[in-house]
């Protein structure tokens, strides 16, 4: 029951993901393929990128349910058009939803490796956040992670509040839950009241670091 | 006999990928060392994106002919100068035939590693090609191949005849060669004809998706 | 006695990368924890991209220091803001040696992995000068070490040294200094006298290779 759950959630968060690079990418004229690959790397990216650091198998290459969800996400987008933009609550909470779960699918899959909290939280940031980096490469832009309001910042206090709750002794559904609220709240909060971290303050850009 | 013509293919291929990659970053007043660097990652980052995934150690880190055949292309481009320019239809033979040959190597070292056919198919398409995707990004471009005629969907189709071929039970030469020759068929066609995907039609970039 | 000299060392060399990239990103007025993120993939990242090629666990992922040398080095520049700019001399002090550090390490840990030289010195470039790249990526410009003075050959040049010297079977420690000495000298020489690789003369960007 959980279970059922859990996948519908990680189908939803994944599709919101997906659909997100997708309609950034049509923004830059990309044909379909191109869109595809960039919903694609959108929404499976950044637990990709924490598979490679932790030595494992890229998950969605064990099971094909990421491609097939991108190919729905696709195939919405192309049938509904401009419609879908004006949508921009409802993928606000998908994403939202996608994200919270990531981070704690990025913290349980971390630690059961053997890794200590601080890794943890750092692959929980990076399952939720890396992706829409990737995005941002992707289509050339700068990741706009780094200059907008909070949301990595979202990843990271979940993964605290994760460690937090592991030392006070908490049962791991109550972690999951408390982790995935914490996210989602953080999140919504952050935008409802524009959060968002103090701008490091612009020197000019001299060309001579290195 | 037969292994001294893949590897001539192979060395053909390895030095049209890294040709692209040179000249582009000539276009963008690179200098050598940035040029080789640029013309190796087009050459062999396809490969080593594979390798990485597949959890095994990259190709070229167990044979340094990749790097030489890269500093044959920089001498190559460095000594024609302009030149170069006019023979691009020779390189697109050799692109074509180097693209043809990197899917089969990406379909069957996947295969090799027991993955099922769909995660082969993608990683003959990352093969073929993840390079010009990183070269673009190291240029500072939009990836072309998100926008450009078709490429990767003829890695795709490569990989996809493999498959098929495989399940009739066609022998492991038959099937190099038809997906080889497929690759090779569509992207002359494509290129002849100006074939391409659909382009995903643009909303605005409205820059508050994540 | 000289494990704490070298670790002294290294703290320095990853404070200066961290603040080379924080400093670049607060240009593009980045925030707080884009800053922190760019920093740290200009220390880590170059290290990473390393682990990952050998099929080791990232170096960072083993001790927490890094992450915090790099939280030092975002306090260090929103604390002193523009007096920071100022001290671009002993930043290029710290950066060289970190560089000539890190090269060093790329060497010897790829040697341990059991791969021939010539692997080894492109670990040693990549652990050099590929964070730098990643920053540039980052930020959205195009890398500054395709097109710059003679920095990544420093690295090039500094593993022939190991290379030649281990042949000629000087010990570790004559080695390892001797290395270091070649890369801040060349780094040192190639700044002072303006030296440069020869820009590869720009044909036009023709946009049709692939």
């Amino acid at each position: 029951m959980q279970n059922t759950f859990l996948v519908i959630i990680e189908i939803l968060g994944t599709l919101a993901f997906a659909i997100s690079g997708i309609r950034l990418a049509s923004a830059k004229r990309f044909d379909w393929f191109g869109a595809y690959v960039v919903g694609l790397i959108t929404a499976v990216g950044g637990g990709t990128l924490r598979d490679l650091l932790l030595g494992l198998t890229p998950f969605w290459m064990l099971n094909w349910s990421y491609l097939a969800v991108t190919g729905v996400a696709l195939l919405l987008v192309i049938a509904s058009g401009r419609y879908l933009i004006r949508m921009q609550n409802t993928f606000f909470i998908f994403d939202t939803i996608g994200l919270a779960l990531f981070v704690v699918v990025g913290l349980e899959k971390t630690l059961a490796e053997g890794f200590p909290f601080w890794v943890a939280i750092i692959m929980g940031t990076v399952t939720g956040a890396a992706g829409g980096v990737m995005r941002d490469i992707l289509i050339n832009v700068e990741p706009l992670i780094f200059r907008r309001d909070i949301y990595a910042i979202a990843c990271v206090v979940g993964g605290l509040v994760y460690w937090g709750g592991s030392l006070a002794g908490w049962q791991v559904n109550a972690l999951q839950l408390l982790t995935a609220a914490t996210v989602i709240l953080i999140r919504v909060l952050a935008v409802k009241y524009h959060w968002g971290l103090p701008v490091l303050r612009g020197e000019e850009a001299d060309g001579d670091d290195n």
